[in-house]
């Protein structure tokens, strides 16, 4: 039904795995790579040039583009030249990935989200819709970002600092928080919705508010609807996880024997 | 001066209303309905194919996608099969309306307004730009949502839990408010921009502020501009109302005699 | 490598200056004027007829829409048309500047920011990603504003009224903050990350916090960096700025001199 070869742009050095499929109208530009089975949707932009291209047309070389396997590009998703996204990557439609982003495995990155690109993602990273990312944040692994959330990197806005937000494992953004430029987010730590996130977040806490405050240790949340505890969320949460079907302890275990080896 | 029939798609299986316009680089797919008097702009998508599409490509059949008479979808909106949409429906430019979203007549969505699927909506609502809509909400007739309003569905994200918001009647939704998953929003109530909403709002309520607070009742807000009383708003406030040109209580007296018929 | 002429309209009533390139699949509509230099890149609409276009499609005029010198018009925007822009314009990817907007000279206007009209912008103005402009606001020289800002224009949704915000010049509008309709922000005033503005700040003032209170004099406030004083921060920041090399100072005197020419 979709894919009907109309008006695609493919460049001669684009490198295309087995068994992609491109939607109409979609533009892949020099040096991109995209690794096999992967489905780039119609009017998609894969490795749009930096802006020094538009200072010399002639002599610009568009840098390495990479999409791993498995990619599921939904449509009008714009992705810089310059980006190493891995494999089993998704996008929701009219995602923005501007130039030196690097995204982990398993990752996904919602509608009308912007990553402003110098940031890196672990793997099995979720940003939702309406994600705004500026530039030099760094994600652990399992980061879950919610809808409209904000995370900034100039802390005396307008100043020649860029510093982005560093996010480590397993961290949860309530939608609609703003982070505010070089905060660190501990491990296992939970932001309330709409909260304004001005100091660093100890591991295991949840904090809200506007500005955000201590509330409690996540391991004392309970759920709403089974009143157990909820967190670390990875015990009660496997969707598309990589512990899904033996639980997350399991996956530890296995995950500790792999390195052993 | 548009509608230059350039690249556009259109189903064998569609069925297109009488004077239909339809944009250039538009795509109508499988088993849409587009009522009569319709103008879909460019670059939309009508009747996306939902997610198993891409699992079984060669067996996949879109599910019945139904737009209404007189429906202004503005450009590079993109509406999944599944949908259901009533008379009269406007969408500013690159609405995204996921699956299995029930909208009444006279409803619009707003530029760049992401709604997630599973949701209903009445007749008359307004959702403005921006704004996000998780799944699994209800919203009742006349509920007006106001620029980067956030819905949220997870009470313990992430959690297997999507449970949305429901809106009754009259409600109207401040702009850059989040409102947290499982509340209810009482009829006539008013939740004040920039809101956290975490617990249910009783009718006729004013709340504002994170987490929101009673404020006041509705009924006490005094115009800045006449110093009268504003709410409950449909005494005041007719533009494309179906009150319009006699009054909110007459038009009220006509539906309960359309009733009794 | 871009601009390969593919299935551009460019309507025989508009103006284009020399060495303007226009992109893949972008659209040009009548009585649009394009200053020399210009890059409309791909998929963009500059003209885009006003809603009464629908309602007489044959009688229908579009008004003049100008764009000046030097512009770099990123993928997916669309400008309407009556639009007034002037030199060294510069957007993101999928901006939206509706009817009657004036934007000065060295302005610029982010990804997936939506403009809704009769707004008008000094010179050096500067919208990041994601803002929303209600109608009938007025911005200074020099106004910067962060992501996800929301500026309001209607103090009692829904009413008849449409009240801008009134920003004056160098005024910093913070990350995911939301201005009520109506309000004055003084010159040089600094409204901190996520705030709900719903009065007047006064010039030089830092405002912060929902809603938000006056913290301090913005002279007062000291880089986490290096500990001096940031604001008025035109002393400290000159990126793009007319004083880059000079200094403000000497910036100001120069312009006072011209002015007595």
């Amino acid at each position: 039904m979709k894919f009907k070869n109309k008006n695609i742009y493919v460049s001669g050095t684009a490198n295309i795995g087995k068994n992609v499929k491109i939607g109409d109208n979609t533009v892949i530009y020099d040096n991109v790579v995209i690794g096999d089975n992967s489905i780039i949707a119609d009017n998609c932009v894969i490795g749009e040039p930096l802006h020094n291209y538009y200072s010399d047309v002639n002599t610009y070389e568009n840098p390495k583009t990479i999409i791993g396997k498995n990619a599921v590009i939904r449509s009008f998703t714009i992705i810089y030249a310059s980006c190493e996204i891995g494999d089993n990557f998704t996008t929701g439609h009219r995602a923005t990935i501007r130039e030196y982003t690097k995204i982990g495995n398993h990752c996904s990155v919602g509608t009308n989200t912007d990553i402003q690109g110098y940031t890196t993602f672990g793997n099995y990273c979720r940003l939702h819709s309406q994600v705004f990312v500026a530039q030099r944040s760094e994600f652990g692994n399992f980061v879950f970002v919610y809808p409209g959330v904000i995370i900034t990197d100039d802390p005396h806005p307008p100043s020649n600092i860029s510093k982005g937000v560093i996010a480590k494992d397993y961290a949860q953004i309530g939608a609609g928080s703003v982070i505010l430029s070089g905060v660190i987010l501990g491990e296992n730590c939970l932001i309330g919705a709409h909260s304004f996130v001005n100091k660093d977040v100890m591991p295991y806490s949840l904090v809200a508010g506007n500005p955000a405050k201590f509330i409690k240790d996540v391991r004392e949340i309970r759920s709403k609807d089974t009143s157990k505890s909820h967190y670390p969320w990875m015990y009660n949460f496997e969707r598309n996880m990589p512990w899904a079907g033996i639980g997350y302890e399991a996956w530890l275990e296995s995950q500790k024997s792999d390195e052993q080896k």
